[in-house]
């Protein structure tokens, strides 16, 4: 069956502003007529949310291995495009996730240091080759993301810091990097915006952007 | 570092005798002068043991996708790999698995029909490549297994029917072919014993094959 509905991801570091924009972008597309679907990554099944759960706030410590990590986020997308994302794009509904496939090839194959290809192909088979149709990159340095992030941080609604803001600046760098890398090698699929520029402004240059290509 | 313990998986479908084997064979190596570690798949760590919660009891029904599936298994199983398995290897512990890699390959790879060679990739990725020294594989028609798991089903400890026993016959038919398949492109590391013989029989043919091989 044709996926009818466009499938956008918003992708970057921790302190970027992407929970802002992906609020935002999902109001426009909405606005224009568009029936849209929001997914966040880990989750957006029940399967999803307990894998979430799993990564997020267990207490493992530093014990859970960065590949089991990587599977688990590979677990919890495959069950998503086949129990939601495949259906929605099918029925014409527009997909706005924050986080897909490129975080793990950023996050696990590059900042964990695993290989960024054996991450895409391990993804390749959770998704079934299922990729964005758009992917904004909100890049900055993350020096800048990570004072934001220490701002905003302590203790989350869960009740536990969440583990995965507790890694170091070089750490970020890899990923930075790798999401750069991945962008420069599909510039069809992704747009890098300058996420030092104020929310405003890049949400129209993003609002911009996907006019010009779909429209 | 050198890996000084031996590590021995069980497989088998379900109903061949294998949790009977497990344990007489554990408790042979033990009257050796062995120190030996017993590990279950899923499970094995704390990480393992919540996924194993997932994979077995959740109520997603007829949901959870194969790919979501055959990637949780081999979470868990990274995970055991390095918080537990390559320690006590390294340090001369003996390591009898009910169920290693063989399984997913054999289960989710020819069972469910993902691709025996993409789950052998997806666990080389996930053991890091660790293999077992020795491999027991328990054979036996299926027909003969089913009979045996209906008689012991039902409700399970945890409260609920096991999900993983509630597949049709077909199912374990590719299952055993599979298991049969791996078992002869290896027989330096598989062993195929008769599951329909008396479990006295075969227990006492399994630690005899292990003398010939190890002693």
């Amino acid at each position: 069956m044709a996926l009818r509905g466009k499938f956008i991801s918003f992708e970057g570091v921790e302190g970027v502003g992407k929970s802002t924009q992906v609020a935002r972008f999902r109001a426009f597309l909405e606005a224009r007529g568009n029936a849209v679907e929001f997914v966040r990554e880990p989750g957006g099944t029940e399967l999803g949310e307990d894998v979430r759960k799993i990564l997020k706030f267990a207490d493992y410590g530093d014990r859970m291995s960065a590949e089991a990590e990587a599977l688990l986020f590979s677990a919890a997308r495959a069950q998503l495009v086949r129990e939601k994302l495949l259906p929605a794009l099918e029925a014409g509904v527009c997909i706005v996730a924050d986080r897909f496939t490129d975080s793990s090839v950023a996050y696990q194959g590059a900042g964990r240091g695993l290989g960024m290809e054996k991450i895409a192909a391990m993804n390749e088979f959770a998704t079934g080759g299922l990729v964005p149709d758009f992917t904004v990159l909100l890049d900055l340095d993350p020096e800048i993301g990570f004072a934001r992030t220490r701002f905003r941080a302590g203790e989350s609604a869960e009740g536990k810091t969440d583990r995965m803001e507790t890694f170091p600046r070089e750490f970020y760098e890899r990923v930075r990097a790798a999401y750069l890398q991945l962008a420069e090698r599909d510039p069809q699929r992704f747009w890098v915006a300058d996420a030092s520029l104020s929310p405003d402004e890049i949400f129209e240059k993003i609002c911009i952007e996907y006019e010009r290509r779909f429209a």
